[in-house]
Formats: structure tokens, C-alpha cells, sequence
């Protein structure tokens, strides 16, 4: 029986594209993982690997990602507009295909208890693998960065890992998680005023009274003010509630979205009602796409 | 080497549910044959059914199919918003997947060859299909509808059947054909005024000077006006442009789009590219559908 879990490794370097290829290849070295798709962002000063595999080779290439990022990316030299604790910022693990969310929390856990001994890294749980409340929310555990978890992990209880030592070294922390598939959607505004993005993420996110299930931040990317979110559940927040929502606060601010992005992949059901929503489309369901109906009926796989 | 052929039949018949019933259930029987979807309209008494399978058994699916309409729709009796010819109305083969047009073509006429000598039911063959230039277009062979084409079958040299009798029974006449794969999308207006629809049809398909690959039709359809499209290069025209100038033309005439449906399948590219159009997603590619990367990394069929 063939199992597939998810990672989707977040780095702290979106600039020096070798020091990325290096990560990306150590991970696609790894036997029995493939990875799905990467990008950088050079104001974010980050990058996103999507990799898929049995969970015994995912732990495998996660652990080796992190290790390679924590020899190459210097924390005290790092930069960027998105919060991070570290080289290898947040590692989540994403059941996929016989493999449940359980199996994702034992995982995290293994690889965090690696992770702090083996590299000497401290390891925050987050998410389903959080051993404590706090910690659930990666917002808290990021709180102030790398400079402020510096400052406070030995001092303050409430910013102790779960794994590794109490003491930062230029390579950071790293928070490892489990979670179920979230689709990250970032939108582009007319305006190099942060403050807007701010203001709109502050109307749309969940924890300030917005969207349920949509975590926003107001970023400066590119030149333009960027909406960057987390759909943690886009079959309540979908990727058109979620865009009509910043549309409306943009327009009443005066500004208009000029694009937007989609950073890792996205399941087609998440698409596919998108465009029946703006679409209009009374009677859709995921049977009237062919490629599905044929793969349904015939075992047929034609991309 | 598994091949499979499409089959996008229409019957005149989309009020009395139990001879669409049984249309379906003798297409579905024949070996070999995988019925996608149907659905019937009660506004256009029409009924679409799709099915696909190898060559020879949707042939043999095809065949059933009108000879089952033939025996329980009677075109005397019959009314609809929707321009017909036949019981049978329409019978194209939409190549899939290792099958090429040249193959649709000779299912086409090997078909035809058979309804018109077996069932003496008179055959135009259009689209790739056509033997004769004029036939290709659909719209030429059923203009006037069943009872033109019976006053006129047996005197004018250009409504000359290419198989069957020269006249008519009560089953009519049938095109059979072959064409790639098309979208029929309808909008439904926010008035019961058809002449808006037909207004907005003119203007929006090719054949009047609208977009490429579109054509068009204004109908009355459950109390409401509906444009009644189908997209023949959904890459060329796609379903948003459709939708937009839909929605333009609508607009300058004070009228809105109330709702829309598919008929039939689409593909999943043309769903992807709609929703990725709306959101302005600068990035997208089928990539980044989970699903499709599951599929070609791991041969996983996840659903």
C-alpha cells in the first residue's frame, strides 16, 4: 500500500539562488521523494519546497533540507519582509494519501527530537503537533523573529523548545508541524503603502475578527504592498471569498489588486470551485471535469 | 493499447423522463461503454447524453442510442426552444485519448453509412466529418429545423442526405459527425425579454463578427432569456472571455447575468485557466495542481 505525506519546507533565503538549489537538490536526492515545485522571493528573502514521498524517506530529505540550510544561511546576516526563527523556518508535514494526521504528528515529532539533538537546533511543535496550546499557532511561536527568540529562549519560560538546546546559534530555530493541505494566495496591490496591505490583513484575517480559517499579514514585496495569506480551510475560506474580501477593503482604501500569486500547489477542488464561483455556475461539480470522469472510468491518467 | 472515443449525443426529447431513461440505459448497456453524464433541459425538451468507451463499442452505443430515440420521440409532436432535425439530433465523436480526428471521421461515417441503411434514417455528416462543404457548419443543416428540412429533403439538391432515404419519418433526420472537444456554457439573464438574448448572442458569436470559436444562440429557457453558447477552442475563446462579453453586452442593454451552466464536461485546463483568470493569478500552471503532481510523480489516482 503505497503512503504519501507532504512537506512543505519553508527557508530563510529567497536571494542567493545557489545557496536554494543546494537545499532543493540535497532533498531530491533523497530516495523515494520527489519534489512537487519551489520558489523564492527575494523581498520575502525566502524559499518554499514542496516535497512528497513515503514518510520514512520525507522525515529523511526534511532532516537533510534543514541541515543543509543550517550550514549555509547565517541568521545574523538574514533580512526579509516575512517573519522567521530560523534557517530552516517551519517544516510542516501534510497527510496526503493513507496516511492520517496522526501519523503527520509522530512524524513531526521524531524529526524534531533529530533535529535537536543531531543538529543541535532548538524545535518548536506547532500546529496538530504542538505539545503545548501555545505553541499551536506558528503567529506565537514567530512573535519578534529570530532577534527576539534570541534574546528570551533561555530567559522566558513560555519561549522554551520542545527539542534541542535553550540557546540560538546562526542558524536559528526551526518550527516542525503537522497540518492539514492550506493554500497560500498572495495579492498584490496598487500602492507601495504597506500600511494599506497592513489595514487589509488586519479586516480579512480570522484572529481580528475577519474570515474564518485566514491568516493574513501586510508585506512590502516587489515594490508593491502585498495581502500574503494562509487558507487553512478553503472549503469555508476559499480562494474567491478570500479575494473578494481584500477586493472590497482595497477598494473602500482607494487601491486595486494588480495580481496575485499562488505560492505551492493548490488542490484542483479549491480551483475548480473558484471558477464556478466567479463563474456563476449553478450545477458544477468536480464529475463534469473529464480528465476525472476518464480517470474515474477508465483508470485513464491524460494531463 | 487502451483508446478511447467521446461520444456527445443530443436528443430531441428532455420533457418525458423515462424515454431519456431509456436512451440512456440502452447506451449504457452496450459492452465497453462508460456513460459520463446526461442531463435534459425541459425549456429546450432536449437531452444531452455523453459516453465514451473503445471505438467499435461507442459506435455500437451510438447506433442503440438512435434507434431507441428514433422508436419513442415523434418530431411531429415535438417543440423546443432549441433547433433540431431529428429524434437523434446530433452525433459527434470527440477523439480522446490514443484516437485521432482521422478515426472520429471514419466512426462518423461508418455510423452514418449504418443509421441511414439500417434504421432509413437520413445522415448528414458534419463538422470534420462533412463530405460536402456546407454540411461542416451544423447551423446550415439544421436551419429551418425538422420541418423545413421535410418540405425540402427530396427537392433541393443542398439538403441532400449523404446516407439514408431523401424524406422523412417521424424519427427525422440525423447529423453525425466529429469535432474536437467544445465547451456549451449558458448564461441566464435577469430578463424574460429572448430578443435581449438573441441581441447578445449576434453580438458576442464568430459568425456575426463576435470572438473566434464562439458561437452563439438567444433562447427563452425556464421563464428566463438565455445565451446559449458552445466554445469550439476553449484556448483561443475561453470560458471567461465568453462570460465577459456576456456580461458587457448585458450590461449596456441594463440587464445582468443571473446564473450560469455547463452542459456536458469540460476540461480541467479550461476550469484552471477560468479560475486562475479571475483571481489575476500571475503565476499558474497546472503544476500546481496537488492532484495532477500526485498523478505523474506517483501514479496515484486521488479523487
Amino acid at each position: 500500500m503505497q503512503r504519501i505525506v507532504e512537506c512543505v519546507a519553508n527557508f530563510s533565503e529567497g536571494r542567493r539562488t545557489e545557496v536554494v538549489g543546494e537545499i532543493v537538490a540535497a532533498i531530491s536526492a533523497t530516495d523515494g521523494v520527489a519534489v512537487l515545485g519551489w520558489e523564492s522571493d527575494v523581498d520575502h528573502n525566502r524559499s518554499v519546497v514542496t516535497f512528497a514521498g513515503e514518510p520514512a524517506a520525507v522525515v529523511e530529505a526534511g532532516f537533510t533540507g534543514i541541515q543543509v540550510a543550517a550550514a549555509l544561511i547565517d541568521m545574523d546576516r538574514h533580512s526579509g519582509q516575512h517573519p522567521r526563527i530560523g534557517a530552516a523556518d517551519v517544516v510542516p508535514f501534510v497527510p496526503l494519501y493513507n496516511v492520517s494526521m496522526d501519523d503527520c504528528v509522530r512524524l513531526a515529532r521524531e524529526l524534531g527530537a533529530r533535529v535537536g539533538k543531531e543538529l543541535r537546533i532548538p524545535v518548536f511543535l506547532y500546529g496538530e503537533a504542538a505539545l503545548r496550546d501555545r505553541y499551536k499557532r506558528l503567529a506565537y511561536i514567530r512573535r519578534g523573529g529570530y532577534e527576539r527568540l534570541r534574546e528570551c529562549i533561555r530567559s522566558r519560560d513560555d519561549r522554551r523548545p520542545d527539542y534541542g538546546p535553550r540557546f540560538l546559534s546562526s542558524a536559528g530555530a526551526c518550527a516542525i508541524g503537522a497540518r492539514d493541505i492550506l493554500i497560500a494566495f498572495n495579492v498584490y496591490l496598487s500602492t507601495d503603502d504597506v500600511a494599506v496591505a497592513r489595514r487589509i490583513a488586519r479586516a480579512v484575517r480570522e484572529s481580528s475578527g475577519g474570515l474564518p480559517h485566514l491568516m493574513a499579514l501586510g508585506l512590502l514585496v516587489k515594490g508593491s504592498a502585498q495581502v500574503s495569506m494562509n487558507l487553512t480551510n478553503y472549503r469555508i475560506t476559499s480562494i474567491h471569498r478570500a479575494l473578494e474580501a481584500v477586493r472590497q477593503e482595497a477598494h473602500a482604501l482607494g487601491v486595486a489588486v494588480q495580481a496575485t500569486e499562488l505560492i505551492g500547489l493548490a488542490p484542483k477542488a479549491a480551483l475548480a470551485a473558484t471558477a464556478a464561483s466567479y463563474v456563476q455556475i449553478d450545477n458544477f461539480s468536480l464529475d463534469r471535469v473529464l480528465e476525472i470522469q476518464l480517470a474515474h472510468r477508465f483508470g485513464l491518467d491524460v494531463e
